[in-house]
């Protein structure tokens, strides 16, 4: 053998942590697979978007293989990861088995229902854009059912959204509903009255978005509330059926539930066998590896990285570096060398709270309003390189939240062939 | 009473024909109701490219109530007709009842399997986005899958797609098909090779394009092969299963089959109880009304309506023209005039064939070649008007004809929710 036989590194997940990690071995001595579930990178941030029916599937996402068309050592495998195995170091996909010398998980986190499984058939989380297509479609057929009924006579109550969870998630969707139905669909509809729609933010914790510090928690509260959004702190649900939302003895009534209360880490973790926390993320070494094997990597929301006594919160900035940070790594063992232990750079993290408001934290920095709605859609837009069109998408964008006019307000999923 | 209430006109279906009717009927002393099963006119004849992951759902649709919402006299619903019942003049939709003085039906067609309706699992049809996204995801999984296995050493017949039915639909279907495989799609996967892909078209009769003259079959027969198809003439499907398609003793095994032979008109004709032909469309008199019931149109691939003793086309110019020709009727009838019978105004027919070849006729002028596809790109391209902008969707069409890019290559469904 002349030369030594290339190592193999597997990577888990084309999510910004995989997407980085990938993108920063190209040209190097290593072979990479990734393998993802999906055929194509999501940019996460905006997929309340598309669920909102603001934009399309191809605004915010792009083809795997297209992004990665110019890396020469790299496969890509479509697929769901069934088992890993640290021992033999292989894993086992599509029902094949693929061997590694390293392994980098980067398998995001998927919602967690605490415990109530059960619950997602009536309250779909948003992770993917077959999600938010669902999501999409039952918001629009509710207003189309609403308007039905109240045009042929019968009972009508009004439409009601219930959404389940005060973090960016939760509090992004809260906004968006409440100005889709106040103003953008409120010309749409001749027989129902779209702005007495209810839109309910269930909260269990005392205030909204609580990663972040006060004012910004009050800020939130006071700018949903003016988009007319009633808000429920210190609430806790019980129940949730197909027929509504359980508080103990209360009974809220709505067919549309939106869960955005809970996060898990990728089943993925717990085939590694490894120390995990209660969001089943594995806790992981300063360089990202597993505390027993140097050979496995997990980034991004999958991992409990601990810095100065506190996990990094699962945002896509710390999964972009600990990927870059990975690659660097890798290069370097390579060659030989030792590399310090990953350190967060905290470029601060935002949530936009309807039209032309969000709140922005970095550090001691809070700033909320417009200039923080400006940032959020500058630095998302920055970020949305690689997509079919990164300044149509910011145009289109602009113009919907100008004007309050989705361009994309079409139901896919099918009603009658596949209810939900 | 001041004035004679106004009339209610019930449009059943938004295609071509129920969305020119309601146009022009716009600011006339008619009140109108318009039921469709989505919520949004579709583009037919781009459908396939959709299908073909070059164009994305917003780029040949649009909402319903965006397109009309300058109409006062309108009440859309979204619904099924469930029955009509012409002798109280009402129909039922969503569980209601709705009254009508004068009804229009142009809900158009479905496919038909020649009373094989089992086949449908496995040989979808394409006639609703969701059907286009539903095809794209299958299509593009064929190809992920057979990437999985080559790589991971399984065995790996190569990807084969059936297109059965060598009408305008199915012409385009292969003719795409051939060069996403050989062309797009080609760089994008490193262990198969993707222009190995089988593409067969299965045909009854003896020539494709059967309502086009020679030369033009013969020149599509052509066309397609040059780009890899194999068509296959004079051939009946006895079966379709889940492994593959059946021609009488012999199997062609694939998962990939695409039906685009047959269509039948929509199941609300059965209600009317009125003289039809074999594929279900109602014989309609030479002013679009029923033979005894002058209160009852149908216009469109709903009608068989008969010229010179041969019926019109399902085309979409044809139902365009009824749909303006019974608006016409009904103002006249308003000042007591009568109208005379609707004429079909042939403007010409026109399928394309992969990339910048198409077949043209127009009576017994029949073009084929490069400038037919440029007379296609033009004219559809025009139609497009309402839609969420069509010198976008014509830019990156033409983009993707030369690039060989498509810009829309995301599976949107859920493999792993919902398998197909």
């Amino acid at each position: 053998m002349k030369h030594k036989e290339k190592q193999t590194v597997v990577v888990v997940g084309a999510g910004f942590g995989g997407l980085q990690l990938v993108k920063h071995l190209n040209h190097t001595d290593y072979n990479i697979i990734l393998i993802d579930k999906t055929n194509h990178h999501l940019f996460q941030p905006l997929l309340y978007q598309v669920a909102m029916s603001a934009l399309s599937p191809a605004d915010i996402s792009a083809p795997i293989r297209t992004i990665l068309k110019n890396s020469k050592n790299l496969e890509v495998i479509m697929g769901e990861v069934q088992a890993i195995d640290r021992k033999t170091k292989s894993l086992y996909v599509n029902g094949a088995s693929i061997d590694y010398d390293t392994l980098v998980i980067a398998a995001g986190a998927k919602h967690a229902y605490f415990g109530h499984d059960e619950w997602e058939a009536h309250a779909p989380g948003l992770k993917t854009l077959a999600d938010a297509l669902a999501i999409r479609g039952k918001m629009l057929i509710s207003f189309e059912e609403a308007e039905s009924n109240a045009f042929t006579g019968s009972d009508t109550p009004p439409v009601r959204f219930v959404v389940v969870g005060g973090g960016p998630t939760g509090v992004e969707l809260a906004g968006a509903l409440a100005e889709i139905a106040r103003k953008t669909l409120r010309h749409d509809f001749k027989t129902i009255d779209t702005s007495k729609t209810e839109i309910i933010l269930i909260e269990g914790a005392d205030r909204l978005l609580t990663a972040y510090d006060e004012p910004l928690n009050q800020k939130a509260l006071k700018d949903l509330t003016a988009l007319g959004v009633k808000v429920r702190l210190n609430t806790i649900v019980t129940n949730i059926d197909e027929t509504g939302v359980y508080i103990g003895d209360e009974k809220i009534e709505t067919r549309n539930v939106i869960w955005a209360a809970g996060n898990t880490a990728s089943p993925v973790i717990a085939s590694l066998e490894t120390e995990t926390d209660r969001a089943g993320r594995a806790v992981v070494n300063p360089d990202c590896t597993l505390p027993d094997d140097p050979e496995v990597f997990v980034i991004g929301d999958a991992a409990l990285f601990t810095e100065k006594g506190k996990p990094l919160p699962g945002i896509a900035p710390v999964a972009m570096q600990q990927g870059r940070y990975v690659a660097k790594l890798l290069k370097r063992r390579l060659k030989g060398k030792n590399t310090p232990p990953f350190k967060y750079f905290n470029r601060g993290s935002m949530a936009t709270i309807g039209r032309a408001r969000a709140v922005f934290q970095a550090g001691n920095i809070k700033i909320s309003g417009f200039f923080a709605w400006f940032l959020w859609v500058f630095i998302h837009i920055m970020y949305l390189i690689g997509f079919r069109n990164r300044y149509r998408v910011m145009a289109e964008w602009m113009w919907y939240y100008l004007s309050y006019k989705p361009g994309a307000r079409l139901i896919t999923t099918d009603p009658y062939r596949k209810p939900f």
